[in-house]
C-alpha cells in the first residue's frame, strides 16, 4: 500500500511496559494485568451503513473510536488498547490525517495504546478492535440483574436522534439546540470513567447503543428478569424542548447512537453508585427497577399504564 | 441485522474457564494465561482486493483465518481466541454456513475460540482479529536476528503465485499441479505447531505473505543485518516442474500468498530447529544466513552472483 498509510502506522504506541511491540512485525505483544480478565469488542463501521457520505473525518475517527470503548464501559473495563484495520477507496492524505487525528486524540484522553492495524484498499470500511481489563469477577455483564435492582441510566437519550433528524433536515430545531444534538451524534463521549468506577458495584450493564428500550431489553433477557422504567423518571434533554412529544419521546425510548451506560445494582448500592458518578463527573439518575417475570420492558405512567409497549409506537405523546 | 446472520452468532464458543463469555454482551471476557504475554494480529480481506469476486465461500472462511494464524505462528504464539467483523451486501444464508463452516473447521484443529464478531450490511469485508499468546521473553519478532545466524523456510514458497496465475489462466500447469497449487492459494494451513516449537529457539522469524525475497526484506531491515540466501537450496516445488524457468523463480522467490514462516536460528540451535519442525510435522530448509552490513537481501548463485537483485526482475532465469 502506498506509503500515505504510513500516517496512521506513525502513530503506533512507541514500546511501553505495557505495550512491549506495536506495529512493524506480525503482531503487537501485549503484557496483561496480573489478576484481571481481557475485554475485547470489535465493531464495523461502514459508509453508508453507520455514518453519511461526506461526515468529516476527524469527528469520524473520534466517533469510531468511542463506540467501541463505549462497550468497554458497559463491561466494567478499563481500555488499554486499540487496533485499526481500514479500507480506503483512495489514498486522500488529509482525509487520512483528520481521520486518524480524532481518532487519536480520543485514544490519549483515555489512555488507550494504538497497537496495530491493516489498512487496505476497497469501499470505505472502518474496523476497530478494543481490548480493556477488569479485575476478575468485576466484570458488568448483561446477565447479572436480579428482581429488585434498582436500573440507572447515566446523562440522557435522545439527543443524538434528534441531531441525526436535524442533519436529515426532518426535524425543527433551534441552532443552539441543533449543534448540541449533532455533537452528540457525531462526538459521542463514552462513560469510561463511570464504567470502570461502577465495576464489581453495578450488577449488570449494557450500552445505550440501539435505543433505551431495545438495550434495556438485551439486558433483560440476558437476566431473565422484567425492567420497569417510569417514564417520569427519565432525564429530559432541554435541547429537545422543540421538538413535538411523540418524536422526543421516539428519539429518548428508541433513539440509538446515545452511548450511555444503562445498568442495574442493589438497591443496597445506591449511595455508592451516586458516588462513583460524581467521581466520574457524569449524571446518573434512577429510572426504575427490576422486576420478576418475563423479560418484558414496561415504559409506566405515573399511574402504571404501559405507554410504550412494544412495536406500539408512541402515540400516547402525539 | 437479521437473523440469518445468528448463524455465526450461534458458533460462538460457549463459556470456557479460559473464554468467560463470548458473544451476547458488550464484550468478550478472556482469561489471559499467567506469565505470558498476548499477541494480537487484526487483518482486512477486501473482495477485489485480496480474493476473486466468486471464491469458494468455504474456502475463504478458511483462508480469512489462516492468513491471521500465519501472522500469530509468526510470533511464535499459541492461537486461542478470533474476532470475526464482516460486511456483507446481502443476506445469503448458504454463502454465510459455508464460510462459517471453513472458518470453523480450521479454529478447530487449532483449538480457537470464535469469541466474537460483528455483522453487517456493506460491500464484502472480512476483518479478523487473532488473539494469541506467549512466554514472556520467547515471542519471534522481526528484530532479534544478528549476523551469522542461519536463515531457514519452512515448506516451500511459490505455488500459490502459481494457483493464482492458472485461475486467472495466464500459465499453464498440468491439472494435478494445478490442483495443489490452487488448494496452497486458497486454503493455506498456518504453520501454527512449527511457530510455537519455535518459540524461544529461532532469534527472528517472519510469515511470508509478501513474497519471499520482500519478506526477508523486513526481518532484515528490523534486525539491521543482510541476508544471504543460496539459490540452489530453496526448496523446488514438483508441482511447478512445469512452469517455466523464469516465471518459477518469479514465483518461488517473489510470488506472495505463500503463508510459510522464514525465521533464523543460532547455528547452534540447527539440531534443535529440525527437532522442533519434525515434532510439528513441517519440512524445514536451511537457505542462508544473515551478514553484517546493509539490510540487503541478497539471492546467490553458486559461485556468489546476486541473481535477483531488487527491481531487476528475474531475466537470469529466462
Amino acid at each position: 500500500m502506498p506509503t500515505e498509510f504510513d500516517l496512521i502506522r506513525r502513530h503506533f504506541t512507541p514500546p511501553t511496559p505495557r505495550t512491549l511491540l506495536a506495529g512493524g512485525d506480525d503482531a503487537a505483544l501485549l503484557v496483561p494485568t496480573p489478576g484481571h480478565v481481557t475485554a475485547v469488542s470489535t465493531d464495523m463501521l461502514v459508509e453508508g451503513t453507520h455514518f453519511l457520505p461526506g461526515t468529516d473525518p476527524r469527528r469520524l475517527g473520534h466517533k469510531t473510536l468511542a463506540v467501541n470503548l463505549s462497550d468497554l464501559a458497559a463491561m466494567g473495563a478499563r481500555p488499554r488498547w486499540a487496533f485499526l484495520a481500514l479500507a480506503l477507496p483512495r489514498v486522500d492524505e488529509a482525509w487520512l490525517g483528520a481521520f486518524s487525528a480524532g481518532f487519536l486524540a480520543l485514544a490519549a484522553v483515555h489512555g488507550v495504546d494504538l497497537a496495530g492495524g491493516d489498512t487496505t484498499r476497497g469501499p470505505l470500511n472502518l474496523c476497530v478492535t478494543v481490548i480493556g481489563e477488569v479485575l476478575a469477577g468485576n466484570a458488568l455483564r448483561r446477565d447479572g440483574a436480579v428482581p429488585g435492582d434498582d436500573v440507572w441510566l447515566s446523562g440522557c437519550t435522545g439527543e443524538a436522534a434528534i441531531g441525526l433528524a436535524a442533519l436529515r433536515g426532518t426535524a425543527a430545531v433551534d441552532a443552539i439546540d441543533e449543534a448540541r444534538c449533532r455533537a452528540r451524534l457525531e462526538q459521542p463521549q463514552p462513560r469510561v470513567g463511570l464504567g470502570v468506577a461502577l465495576a464489581g458495584l453495578a450488577s449488570a450493564a449494557i450500552d445505550v447503543s440501539d435505543g433505551l428500550v431495545a438495550d434495556l431489553g438485551h439486558l433483560a433477557n440476558r437476566s431473565a428478569c422484567g425492567i420497569d422504567v417510569h417514564w417520569a423518571r427519565l432525564p429530559q434533554s432541554s435541547a429537545l424542548a422543540g421538538v413535538d412529544g411523540k418524536r422526543r419521546a421516539a428519539a429518548i425510548l428508541a433513539g440509538g447512537d446515545d452511548y450511555e451506560l444503562a445498568f442495574t445494582a442493589s438497591p443496597t448500592n445506591r449511595d455508592a453508585v451516586r458516588a462513583a458518578a460524581q467521581a466520574a463527573g457524569v449524571v446518573v439518575t434512577r429510572i426504575g427497577a427490576t422486576v420478576a417475570g418475563p423479560a418484558v420492558v414496561r415504559v409506566l405512567d405515573p399511574i402504571g399504564l404501559d405507554i410504550a409497549p412494544a412495536g406500539g409506537g408512541f402515540d400516547h405523546f402525539g
